[in-house]
């Protein structure tokens, strides 16, 4: 069946010089299934104009506004369908439930929200309204982390005994935030960026993907933290051990100060008879590792894999897809469930996109995290 | 300054199971510049609607002939701005030929034609019309392409004495052409693709390539091709010597019966003081080996690299970007160019997009292989 | 100058069915400087001999007692110069000490002793007996690690600001000790292994690694372990939180239940300008992670590494060395100093190789990381 | 059964500043089954001496000419048992001549002689005597080309279709052998080199490790030699295409002025149903990469190889051997062969040892290779 029409969406967030903000236009646009026609880019009337433009957004909807937009676009025959959130993190809660009041179903960027209760109360609204709501925990869209979850599923690596996760980066080395980079200066301010610096702004990342791809929930965390480079008001430098269900256990641990780093997460998972390691960095292989047997390398839309895994694919096997193509996968899902939404399914989300209950346990891992760090010994979850 | 319109584009081919078409939909729009409106997708009224509803292309813009397609949309108040091929190689010619003559640029898939004579003739008329005409040598579109051709020129290298060029597929190793498919049935049979089996088809991307990042012509060619697979037509694999300019020389291999192999493109270019090694499979990482001092590894949208790489990087560094986005970039050099040239600018291609002259020296490139297979020797390009 | 005769090695384990005992022949005499001349193989008579007559020992000196052989050796007109200690580590401490008070010097297997207490007490009998102490923490050997502990004081990387290091063995998923596996069953018994599993066998080298690398020296540490298989005495993975000095820290992971890992040492020790990346099952080369400018991969036996590096390297750049090489460097270093002892120089030993003092500091790791996982929080070191 | 002692080897070349020299020592004494005790190091009778004296050999026995050499030792109750030739390969006939008139038998470096004419002159020696002689062909040695050569034999990838060979080194990527550069200088001086400069030095590895591995022979060749540096006197890069019995086809490339590259050895070899990978510089990893199914990384000494495998293995999987253990296991199975020899048992070399004949083929394809050149177009082998 044909999709009538393109849906329209409507950005917050994304003003000169946002990285994310395009990068959301580009994800959701990529399948066909969406346009941006809308956005309130900057809080300068002249700055989202001017985004707006170069969006090739009309200028009547480049608005200065979030409620404005919602407000004008209501007013429209052809209205967006949805808001996508792309804003530092204190705003993500107060535009979510703005666009929820209004019955308008949000794609937030991660983390759901700037503090735990936050997360709690839209998750509450959330639920009560019934709209959609996506969480763009981009890695979840990688078809080879769709395979490693299928793996985990499946049985293949038999039970989970041991996890090793991490998440470095060294883009924080020096005290960037103080040297008018615009990215770092509001993640390394508690007021915009919330409470946890690295464990927010990739922890997080890797906190969710450790549960999307095993299946398992972590139970218990004893995390130290620290802040580095001198001066720096938030955490850059994680360990944490994780106790996770079915006793399982294993580490977590994310930087920001690894000096030469450039974006590597990695998933390790240990089973009773085999093993799987996944590189962000290199995305279209899964390494499974037996315990008898040879390692084996999986690549991306190669025919021996599973059905999620090649459902996202979009070229042949050898024709790597990156960073942007994993984005686009979870916009695709979420595309697909607001048109089965509009036609009168509930809770048409998949189960492979994230969602609200995602961002709520990002937010509890920040939390807990922080108390851990406090006690110096292990939390509950 | 903003673009004031996103450009009209056509494409001729992509109907049902097929491959590129599809790609070439995403790269096209990628950057926000370019949308498919238009399309004769198939020589049926009625694939051709189907692919046009999958697209979201209004059904009378879904032709069933490319020439009906021009002179419909000519009389348009918004007709397509150039046309783009996407069909199996012996109907490139008469489609560019028929969008020139009607006064609209192309983009056109790669091979420029079926035969070295055909683009001459192609060439002429390209040059004669003086509209633009881009040829989709995606690699060519990779950031790291681009920083190694940056490297060639820069003589970073020292004086280019060795290339060690490879293109291993292994998807035809079986006679798939007889089971049904449709990828490798046009591609099998002479009539659809062209002398050139698996040198048409991947070897004059290696071709393009090499050239394209050594800034050096090939003179002279020592090749041998072989039909591995039973009853195929075809070359499915080849192995070549090169001279070229400069007093430099290597080889070229390509081969679509490599069991195993995915998409296994990789440039090794020799200077007197470094070399550079690069995998399409691994396309964000250019190798450089110094001759004195340690191997480099120089990464995609890193700070170091040279303008021509920065330009293309869509994210930050660590993140990956893949085929799509090669591709992309050539749309979007190509849509600059576009916008260029309706503003009066003449010759606005930019040289890192391949046009005319790429096309007819990839024809000539097949044409003297199958040249000096027969004669068992060298031949001068 | 050269040696005038190769130094006469005699070795305390190492029969039928033993490892590390004939790796332990092999890495002392590749350089040409040791001769095994003598052993006390086996607590039988007839299995030592066995041994002895495979190693083309002389039966008369094939021993069934260590003290047997000291006693007997010492008559000799050529006897051992120095004995090697190669039996599990319950054994470590007396055999040690009857050599010492033989006038003996010893090389031996790691760990130095079962418990802490007894390292202290062998520590003031080597430091009292002026006596060469060598331990086979094999991986200082390696060229890399070499290089890398170079460049960590040479201070390539800025202050030293966070370590990660990881040991990954898969061998002992399954309950092997209780099935007939000579290497699991003693050391699954605490009584022949002492208390520490995994971070006995493994940890102890990471943790010697990373002191021995970094220059730096572990301050504190929180540990967690586990016995993953069931049934199993002693623990099988663990996974710790360190400080170090000048306000670094980091942490150290090590598994013997990591499903399909083979031998996963890794060291990443990361600075305010740069990081280091080693991989002892890629030992040959070494990487150099730069904050600003393209990432390194220094290979062994370059001309651009450190003295210490190329002291060590036997083949051209390119002609991989491994293990036994690795141990034999220790070896070399060994016999170079027993040459300089027997000529009367106080405290041979080189820096580069490890003693008594990482003997001690290994079994202090064991004690303490024992006790930081009883309290479920920081001990001191 | 026990080895009743130590066979005595005499070294032929291996003086001050050699490389090899010492590489066959340590190689041959490894396993426990030789001694080097002899040797015409040098034509010095002084620098004869030292090298002895390094070596740990008795004055008396550094000679200084090879043929004083085979006639004191056989005057000696315990003379030497086998000759190792490791000199410039001029000398290797007369040298390997004299032994075998003498009876001893012999251990060569590669190649076995300087021309074609001379290989088979001594083919025909070796043949009459009835000696052991072997040749290493180091490269042979690897656990993981065993396993290659096992999984070609076994049928693993199908009938074998394609090679593809290289050996690329940057060492001669300047004019060395004019600038005191010992191994460069002999090398480059066809009267002590013979007529093939990289072919002969790395080409024949390269030509012989294909062979080996497939179990193919090659049949006809079509090379293109170039002496890249001016004013080289033999090659420094060569190209060449190759057919092979069966139908296979392929290329072997070899260089010394491929600037950054060390030692780059790879074998790929592609069969109707998977194809197998190997690069010299990670030895203890061999890629198979199926048509169906997932890559695979098969690792040393793991218990899924084959029986030749694991015969050469040391240590355990996941603990690297390298270059000297590879040449090692020549030695060991040479110093086997030569025990059941002694023992009466005729042509006791086993398969996956080089000998001669492997030195004829050798010799035979740097012929071909330059009459290949020379015609500029194919050869019969």
């Amino acid at each position: 069946m044909a999709i009538s029409r393109k849906l329209r969406m409507g950005m917050v967030g994304g003003g000169p010089g946002a990285f994310i903000g395009p990068v959301h236009r580009i994800a959701a646009e990529m399948d066909g299934k969406i346009q941006m026609v809308a956005g309130a880019f900057s809080q300068s009337a002249e700055r989202s104009r001017q985004a707006g433009e170069r969006f090739g957004i009309e200028p009547a909807r480049a608005y200065a506004d979030y409620r404005q937009m919602i407000e004008s676009e209501l007013k429209r025959p052809d209205p967006i369908d949805f808001v996508v959130i792309t804003t530092p993190n204190h705003l993500h809660l107060p535009i979510a439930l703005a666009a929820i009041e209004a019955g308008i179903p949000v794609m937030s960027d991660k983390p759901a929200t700037a503090t735990y209760p936050e997360a709690q109360a839209l998750e509450a609204a959330v639920l009560k309204s019934g709209l959609p709501y996506g969480l763009t925990h981009t890695y979840a869209g990688y078809a080879m982390v769709r395979e490693a979850r299928h793996l985990c599923a499946s049985g293949r690596l038999g039970k989970i005994r041991k996890v090793a996760v991490e998440y470095f980066q060294g883009w924080m080395t020096k005290a960037v935030e103080t040297t008018g980079h615009k990215q770092a200066a509001w993640r390394a301010d508690p007021a915009q960026n919330g409470q946890g610096g690295a464990i927010g702004d990739i922890g997080t990342h890797a906190f969710h993907l450790l549960e999307y791809i095993s299946g398992l929930q972590v139970t218990a965390i004893n995390a130290t933290l620290r802040s580095v480079v001198e001066g720096r008001r938030l955490d850059d430098d994680c360990n944490a051990f994780l106790r996770l269900g079915n006793a399982a256990a294993g580490t977590l641990a994310c930087s920001q100060v690894a000096a030469g780093e450039l974006n590597e997460m990695r998933m390790r998972i240990y089973g009773e008879t085999a093993s799987i390691d996944w590189r962000q960095q290199d995305p279209n292989r899964l390494i499974v590792k037996n315990l008898d047997g040879p390692e084996e390398v999986h690549h991306a839309a190669a025919p021996y894999l599973g059905v999620d895994a090649l459902a996202v694919a979009r070229v042949p096997s050898g024709h790597p897809e990156g960073y942007l193509e994993a984005f686009a996968v979870l916009y695709r899902e979420f595309a697909d469930a607001m048109v089965a939404w509009q036609q009168g399914q509930a809770n048409p989300l998949p189960a492979t996109l994230p969602g609200i209950v995602a961002g709520v346990r990002g937010m509890r891992f920040i939390d807990r995290v922080i108390e851990s760090n406090r006690k110096e010994t292990w939390v509950e979850f």
